[in-house]
């Protein structure tokens, strides 16, 4: 084969706050021929996951800064269109970092191969088999210390990291799981498909007051994925001995400002609480464990996940500022 | 012998910020004849302590509130006058948590014999040998994981617990170990006597700039006294994998509208740190390593401690109020 012609997303600017379409730009390039030891993939999935939003600033942060002109990077499934590498062929499902493009090339180390599994989408490996699904998993089992008989509490709860820590903290003998999303038909599907014994919207009076009322007797462990006023209510929630998963707090991400922390800081020293930020990056020794347990949570149908997807790798910037939004239920991905 | 007139400092209401002698009685009792199985001591020395301030609000937290119209109660030490108890005789060092009284009688049970260590002061066991360094030991070493190499910060450093803490940091192999006080002669103390290799005033500029002077290699672990501003700097200069000790928030125990937290929490996400507050009393399982680590270091000269001494029951309160406003330099007893 020879060159060919390929569409990439760049991030052209740092967002101030929000991120806006100006802040992207769409480019076109010209691939060239595959050296000895490199593959061609047309993807198939992209993800777009909120970490990312850090990714864009030009700060200190567990990942490096994305550069500006250069490819948004992050994880993309796809089929091999031509190798030059052993162990892949043609038609090969794999999986790869190498984000927002059409076409991915490059060294066979960057990409890996997957299993099809019957019945689920290629998708799968960015949600329910992937990272998102082993940041739910770590986080309750690995950082909060899951045990059974726990309370637990997870915001952000109808997200693909939320539904999937749901249903992961009930399998591993969670007492009474409660979270919280941000609207009626989210909430409805907290406790109708995701295993949630108890769910609030989170928009509709103070997060405090609405975690008391869910949990009279305290909660034990809290999966945060928003931050803000939700840790707070946690803190304020904690049963003595709480542990808390830090994961993210999407309500802070597009401030200009830096926000407050809670305001009740003081009860981890009159209860004992533990909060422990993570990266799933720094927790992948674990892949194998997670992956042995969710395959057969799978194969006897004792999880679920949804996937929101947008159509067109020219609408993965809106997809991103859409998942920022909270417009999905589960995981955010762009088909091509 | 018969009944005996004792004095006692009573809780006579609960205040509502910084606390005044209208708060406390002074109360006169006739004190019962010894039953059998009980003994009397005669106090030397009284603990006044940060967490004592918690306990006069009616909240909930890890120490029952006092009650109204009852001692003070407390670490306490002082020589049995009278024993109707095996194991107790007239002239044995004992301590207690019966507080603040000249006399404190009851059940065996209540008291502990201690060794009269040579050159020592028997108010040792309510600092450096009592629940003071403990509080330190087990902080670093069991709540923070100090591991040798580590860069320390320590706030309140001048106090009981910080300047035991900055010298058994430097004694388990910290490489670097930073205080921070409320005065020249205090911070000129940490680097001459109890082996900080830096310290700074919290009061002449702000403490993010000033730990970032001190560090700028960041910090590996951070023992927090004080809370507020000293624990958002800490969390500014963690380095990645940080591990924070939260044993009280002085500069809030006062306040009387919940204080901000940090506005940086979400580096705990980013930089995977660990934050985790405890109390000393849940932990007592540790005592045996901390007398066996301090005695030998006490002996070998290698640990020094302060006292600052109140004279006088009457003065008790006026202590304690002393030692909220930061008058001490090591551990603030009362003499009797």
């Amino acid at each position: 084969m020879s060159t060919l012609a390929s569409t990439q997303i760049h991030l052209a600017s740092r967002p101030t706050g929000w991120p806006t379409p100006d802040n992207f730009a769409t480019v076109d390039v010209e691939l060239p021929e595959l050296a000895d030891g490199e593959i061609r993939v047309t993807n198939e999935f992209l993800s777009v996951d909120p970490y990312m939003r850090g990714r864009m600033n030009d700060a200190k942060s567990y990942a490096a800064p994305y550069a500006l002109n250069e490819v948004m990077t992050g994880g993309a499934v796809g089929h091999v269109i031509e190798s030059r590498a052993e162990g892949f062929a043609a038609g090969d499902p794999v999986l790869h970092q190498l984000g927002w493009r059409d076409i991915a090339q490059g060294p066979a180390g960057a990409f890996r191969n997957v299993d099809r599994i019957p019945g689920l989408p290629l998708s799968a490996y960015l949600s329910i088999l992937g990272m998102t699904a082993l940041t739910a998993y770590v986080g309750l089992l690995e950082i909060a210390g899951l045990k059974e008989g726990d309370t637990v509490f997870i915001s952000g709860a109808a997200g693909a990291v939320g539904s999937a820590a749901g249903q992961i903290a009930k399998l591993k003998g969670a007492k009474r799981v409660i979270g919280s999303a941000g609207s009626a038909a989210k909430v409805e599907l907290l406790t109708q498909k995701y295993g949630y014994d108890a769910a609030f919207n989170y928009k509709e009076a103070p997060v405090r007051q609405q975690l008391r009322q869910s949990a009279p007797e305290g909660i034990d462990v809290y999966f945060d994925n928003v931050g803000g006023d939700h840790l707070e209510a946690a803190l304020d929630s904690f049963n003595p001995g709480g542990r808390g998963a830090l994961c993210g707090a999407i309500s802070a991400y597009n401030a200009t400002e830096p926000a407050s922390g809670p305001n009740n800081m003081s009860n981890m020293v009159t209860r004992g609480l533990n909060l422990r930020g993570f990266t799933v990056g720094n927790y992948t020794q674990h892949l194998p464990a997670f992956m042995a347990d969710m395959s057969a949570w799978l194969s006897e149908g004792k999880i679920v996940f949804d996937e929101t997807i947008v159509e067109g790798l020219g609408n993965s910037v809106e997809a991103f500022i859409e998942l920022m939004r909270g417009a999905n239920t589960g995981k955010m991905v762009v088909k091509l």
